[in-house]
């Protein structure tokens, strides 16, 4: 049997992640053996007897930092139990993630450690450690848990057999990357006077498909 | 007192959402008054004695719909909570969220309704009652549910009352829109070898702010 691939966060709120990976598609891949999904806490990495795990910043400024030893001492840990493992941190900096990249990462027969920033900031030393810095989008976050949430479903859901042909009917893609969405009905016909279009109930395979492209937008 | 501002989401995994509406920023926005989180769980008002939420799209494929009835209802069970409130939908063929959005949304004095659709897709008649269909990026997730943390996360943090100074240490955020970060440091001032930049330690206010100028990159 494969073995399977191991995604770990470190995080100061581990418990964040306990619904999300508890749930739905990523519940699943792990039942199935294709996925291993933990979280580091780095709490358990804090220095002294108050489990220090940051500090103020050198040269001025208002915010706390995450310091270095006790990110540097959970990302060890973490290659430890995976040592191929490339390490990912989240920042609006970094790379902007696309369904590219997903599916370039669901391929891979490594695993991933992500780095949980929160945004009063680190310190820059962990890029020392740090294979790849990663954005999903245009926008500030009070930390990089809810990122890395979306890049593990992004790319574990395109791991071979976690998800069934289910996901087809909205979706296509294309070989050159290109997702197109179209308009979906169900029953019943009507509904507070809204009648589902005419051509999806004629059975005219070929209308459809023509209605269908027709009414298609751009996805992803 | 000001009315807390409600953030009401659709969802068939209301329990995705436990550890993050728990947890640091939106936790203490809650304990503050000054937001109010809460989940909608689509399958309560599901049809029949099995609570049927899905059912195969009309013109064939592959994947099952979310129903417009139960959808509709619970648009209306939440809009019953906060009449003003405006409906918004995640799918990637949306509006692209960024910071401007953000802090937009975290100006206005109604509440959100946010859908989760599932990426099997939905009845396209629950669009009479979206105000706006929004985005996060330019890939495909399994469900709205990250969509609809990151969205909120990223305007609650904006509210003013959340978030004290602490954030401006890494985040500089100009009258233009534009986000800058720049490398930060804090103790010790070696690290497996690794000094802190002589510049940060010299306490010449002026130079310092040179330095992180030099050294910054747009963050959102």
């Amino acid at each position: 049997m494969k073995q399977a691939i191991k995604y770990q966060v470190i995080t100061l709120f581990p418990e964040m992640f306990e619904g999300v990976f508890g749930s739905s598609m990523m519940w699943k891949a792990q039942k199935d053996g294709i996925v291993e999904l933990t979280t580091v806490n780095l709490r358990d990495f804090g220095l002294g007897p108050r489990r220090q795990v940051d500090d103020t910043p050198y040269g001025g400024g208002d915010g706390m930092l995450l310091m270095i030893e006790p990110l540097w001492r959970a990302v060890e840990h973490a290659k430890a139990q995976d040592p191929s493992a490339k390490v990912l941190l989240m920042s609006p900096t970094g790379d902007r993630w696309n369904q590219a990249s997903a599916q370039s990462y669901s391929e891979t027969a490594h695993g991933y450690i992500f780095i949980c920033g929160r945004y009063e900031g680190y310190d820059e030393r962990i890029m020392q450690l740090v294979d790849q810095v990663i954005s999903v989008g245009d926008y500030v976050l009070t930390g990089g848990e809810l990122p890395a949430m979306t890049i593990i479903d992004s790319i574990v859901r395109l791991i071979p057999g976690v998800l069934g042909g289910a996901e087809s009917a909205a979706i296509e893609s294309f070989s050159d990357g290109e997702t197109l969405e179209f308009p979906q009905y169900t029953r019943p016909e009507e509904w507070n006077g809204m009648h589902v279009p005419e051509v999806l109930l004629s059975g005219n395979h070929g209308n459809i498909a023509k209605w269908r492209a027709a009414h298609s937008q751009k996805a992803a």
